[in-house]
């Protein structure tokens, strides 16, 4: 059996330099509080779920077809099935890590008999798809601009990765198959082999982690001409332009996101990960200049992005409508993931201002109240209410108005349920002088330093219901703490308590940063202003012009007909937002009878979870 | 060879009952002006052009490899590209018709060799298809859900309507082909076989129209009986929901036209055959009231129809994207085709109202200046400038913001030129007592009422630039001359000079009648006020809250960079549109520089005549 590095952070994305150093789900572990809750039912619901439609829908059993030698008869799903099967088994790797589940736990059991399945299917020389390659089937890489499969060999490495960084010393053999896959894709498409890539981007991003991962740079090296070869046609033209692909313009030249928002926000993660490995500084400030005008001009006030259902891509510069946003749960991950790595490289915090924004306004939004049901897109202003889909039918993407079980596209729930248990990972960074806090929820937080000082604490809040986020230093250390004070948290405060001695400060938006000798039962609490509070449409948005949206916190909130007790297309904004018994309330004129009521409001992220309705998130101020 | 009735109208539809009777291409002539500038560039340009297209795409020589039995090799073209063929010998038919060519012309020759290679196509059970039937293809009738092939032959029955309705005496065989085809069709589809539809409904229209010009009530049951199947789920379900192809529900029950908006307004159009036809009152007020509520809720200020591009249909109710409008040419012909058709059966000048807001700012927007290239989506709103289309390359259909000379689903060119070839059967229609005019433009008149009084006249006017449209009556007659006053015509008066004698008087919008015992020389001048006036938007539209669009007279204005020499994004309503020189220009305040200029608008149908450019209909006020 190969040995893996075992020192790494049990973290998605582990780079050898840049700003900050993640910490892990062995650094970090997220105690309770709103995505404490997430995570738990995402355990105990989401995965089941997702494992018995893998094996309802037949996308497991493909592989046993593979194994059998019966392929192509029987095989059943889109191209990209077995994508799907790698994204749960990269979800129950992080689960398995996060809860320190041990070998004879069921959740590692589970594990390894679906790694079996997928070992079997694995062809000698290392090619793994149960799409392609057989008598009957296509040749194998000669559809890579529909065919998905080296997408789908990404997504198995980043299961890998999950598997090598919580438990590499197990003896399943998931990270030799995607070794073997990885020297496959490299021997193919190396700089001697195919000079193409593939439709959807993803193998990058799996290829230069797994490379992190394993120490191997040859995946590295062949992530950067992945990247590279974007933007010079080589998928050819279709309906909707090369931009689908991200292959109308070479990444380092492009000046914003566009075309397919999945695609985009994959590419760009991959292309921020191969700018840090090989110290491109060019390559690096293209893609943060590309993030901001995406964020500036291309980005839904709830962090969505994507307003083209036909093509499930970006529009134009300020193309924004709130009806007919398509911000697909998966171009949400895929935005998180992007930012994620900018953060790292750079430590600047507008990067997690956004990421906060997304997985409380889209990731969040995504599941049911149970963790079996799923949006996969996120409209923004929904005029006729939905009907409530069958719980065992499988569900158009987009078109359902009410979270549905599974889709007949299924990227959505396994992604949401890999994001959830890895979410620990994404809370809080080192570097060589102490700890930095990006996201706020109860977590219990030990690291050890560069120089051998171990820094722990607890964080305690209720976020994002209340404002306060309490650090309870847990041993004496001389450290810095670093807390994001958010880009909407105007009138902040921080209070440190040490030896004895308080102290008040006002922090403003950005990060506040306290460096003490910290003793165990020191207290750093920093206090944001959750308010209800009114935010104007940007001029350019002609879709929302003469609209408001009122946010709290990092919640974007919305107007449903549940409360409204009448379509939201009748509510025009007739006060300023209260807040009467912990619920934000918004005087509204309705049109037709000319009556003003005080509505209450909803985080976004609760739509439709009371049935079907009419909801907006832009209310009309005339 | 069977002789057909020679005694109707040469016009698209001539009912058997209802409130008007159409005036044909016989009694009709556009002798000039608009229409008649497009008219000749259609007979001498676009025939030819779609011609050699559906020559050099294969989609003619289809026919060619289907009579000489070696399909499926070699076919070329979508599942629809048969109805291409189709559409264009209408618009041959009618072109033949509109110029009174003669059995030796060019023109008649051209259409009698496509005729013969479509007749050696033809199976001896009338069966017509070159994709379906044969070895190596599906089996007929296999695939009603996506394969077209009653959308196909709905296309060849009206091109044999054009055909006996401008020629009955020809011997080319195309009224034959057609009635073999249609006989196959009720024994296939009639009330003992497939209680089936088409995905794409059109055979509806073609079958009605085709029973009456043949005088066979079995088309007209048949089309009846496919109008009535609509509804009830035979389609099975697609991603979009069963309303894409208006088989969600009946059409009798249904609020308004929703789904596919080409397939609506075929399928409502047929319906209002057949609620004509069959005498169905019920019906005929459900089209009506579905009617209104579209036109209220689901029109763009053009006329256009369709807010979605996934799947080219109608939004919900107030859901109309200016920059995301699809707005599809051939969805703006269907809307005239079933607004024509409520209007010979009620005679109600809202349907001619919205005729020709759809012909001047939809039908007359697609083609290019010199008739070979063509819009098939038209956004009311572009955000930046478009790459000019390669003259020789084949585009996709909704992502080009220049105008294409052909697309890969091209369903759009041959449409426009069949419009255009039978547009003045759509200006005049007759009543036991006298003549309406619906539409403005220089034409000669002559048409016999019942009782055997002839009525004729020469319309003159330079519409829709100047508003006076003057009527000269050319034979003495006693008759009721009604002229339509438009919605927007506030403030219009006409002036009656008979026997030496001149009266004015005021004309509100809807009808203006005359009824005078005229002698061949009177005159009827009705002035229409053709100012620029400001429309605001309604409120319940969100996507243009906040804007106005400049209209005049029939056309609806936009602002294009090309005239205010940077991004209309840029561009803040600062004043009222004045007219100089005969342009309207609006002042307007330039956001980046906060300059104001005087901002020459265009009509909207002109936009990108020169050149690329960003270009909008709503400008913002504040």
């Amino acid at each position: 059996m190969t040995m893996y590095d075992t020192t790494s952070p049990a973290a998605p994305v582990v780079p050898t330099r840049g700003r900050l150093r993640p910490l892990g789900l062995d650094e970090v572990r997220i105690t309770g509080g709103f995505w404490g809750d997430r995570q738990s039912i995402n355990g105990t619901a989401t995965l089941s779920h997702i494992e018995s439609r893998l094996e309802s829908e037949g996308w497991l059993g493909n592989f046993d077809l593979a194994a059998a030698g019966t392929l192509p008869v029987g095989r059943r799903g889109r191209e990209f099935a077995d994508s799907e099967v790698y994204k749960f088994l990269e979800a129950l790797a992080w689960e398995i890590g996060r809860t320190d589940a041990a070998a004879g736990d069921e959740l590692e059991q589970r594990f390894r008999r679906v790694v079996a399945r997928v070992a079997a299917a694995q062809e000698p020389d290392g090619y793994l798809n149960t799409m392609f390659g057989r008598e009957g089937q296509a040749p194998r890489w000669s559809e890579l601009q529909w065919g998905h499969e080296l997408y789908c060999l990404g997504h198995l490495f980043q299961a890998a990765v999950a598997r090598v960084r919580t438990r590499p010393e197990a003896d399943d053999g998931l990270i030799d198959i995607a070794r073997r896959a990885a020297d496959l894709v490299c021997r193919e498409f190396g700089p001697e082999g195919r000079d193409e890539i593939c439709g959807h981007a993803e193998v990058e991003a799996g290829l230069a982690e797994l490379g992190r991962a394993l120490g191997e740079q040859r995946y590295l090296d062949q992530a950067a001409l992945f990247v590279e070869r974007h933007g010079r046609g080589s998928l050819g033209d279709i309906e909707w332009g090369r931009s689908y692909f991200q292959d109308d313009v070479p990444v380092r030249e492009a000046e914003a996101l566009r075309g397919h928002a999945v695609r985009a926000n994959y590419l760009s993660a991959a292309a921020a990960d191969v700018a840090t490995e090989l110290v491109d500084e060019t390559l690096l400030a293209a893609l943060r200049a590309q993030w901001e005008r995406t964020v500036e001009r291309r980005t839904y006030v709830t962090g969505g992005q994507g307003s083209h259902h036909q093509d499930e891509a970006f529009g134009d510069d300020w193309e924004l409508p709130p009806d007919r946003a398509y911000s697909e749960t998966c171009a949400g991950i895929g935005s998180i993931m992007f930012s994620w790595r900018l953060l790292l490289a750079t430590g600047e915090t507008p990067y997690a201002d956004l990421i906060e924004r997304t997985l409380f306004n889209v990731v969040a939004t995504s599941p049911g109240s149970d963790g079996r049901s799923f949006f996969y897109a996120n409209t923004l202003h929904q005029r006729t209410p939905g009907t409530p889909a069958d719980p065992d039918a499988t569900s158009p993407r987009a078109s359902s108005s009410l979270r549905a079980p599974w889709f007949e596209v299924s990227c959505c729930p396994p992604n949401v349920a890999r994001t959830f248990a890895s979410l620990a990972a994404y809370v809080a960074t080192a570097d060589d002088d102490g700890v930095q806090l990006h996201q706020y929820a109860p977590a219990s937080v030990r690291t050890t330093l560069p120089d051998g000082r171990v820094v722990a604490f607890e964080v305690e809040t209720g976020y994002p219901v209340d404002g306060r986020i309490r650090v309870a230093i847990a041993e004496d250390a001389e450290f810095t703490l670093t807390l994001r004070v958010p880009d909407w948290a105007e009138g902040a405060t921080v209070r440190v308590r040490t030896g004895g001695e308080e102290s008040t400060e006002p922090a403003t938006p950005g990060t506040v940063v306290v460096r003490r000798a910290f003793v165990a039962g020191d207290v750093v609490e920093l206090a944001l202003p959750i308010v209800a509070r009114v935010t104007a449409a940007h001029p350019m948005v002609d879709a929302v012009r003469g609209s408001v949206v009122i946010e709290r916190g990092p919640e974007v909130l919305a107007l449903e007909s549940t409360d409204l007790g009448s379509d939201v297309g009748e509510a025009v904004v007739a006060g300023d937002p209260v807040e009467h018994d912990g619920r934000v309330v918004l005087p509204v004129r309705r049109r037709s009878t000319g009556d003003t009521v005080d509505a209450p409001l909803i985080p976004y992220r609760d739509w439709a979870r009371r049935g079907p309705s009419t909801m907006r998130v832009w209310i009309p101020t005339t």
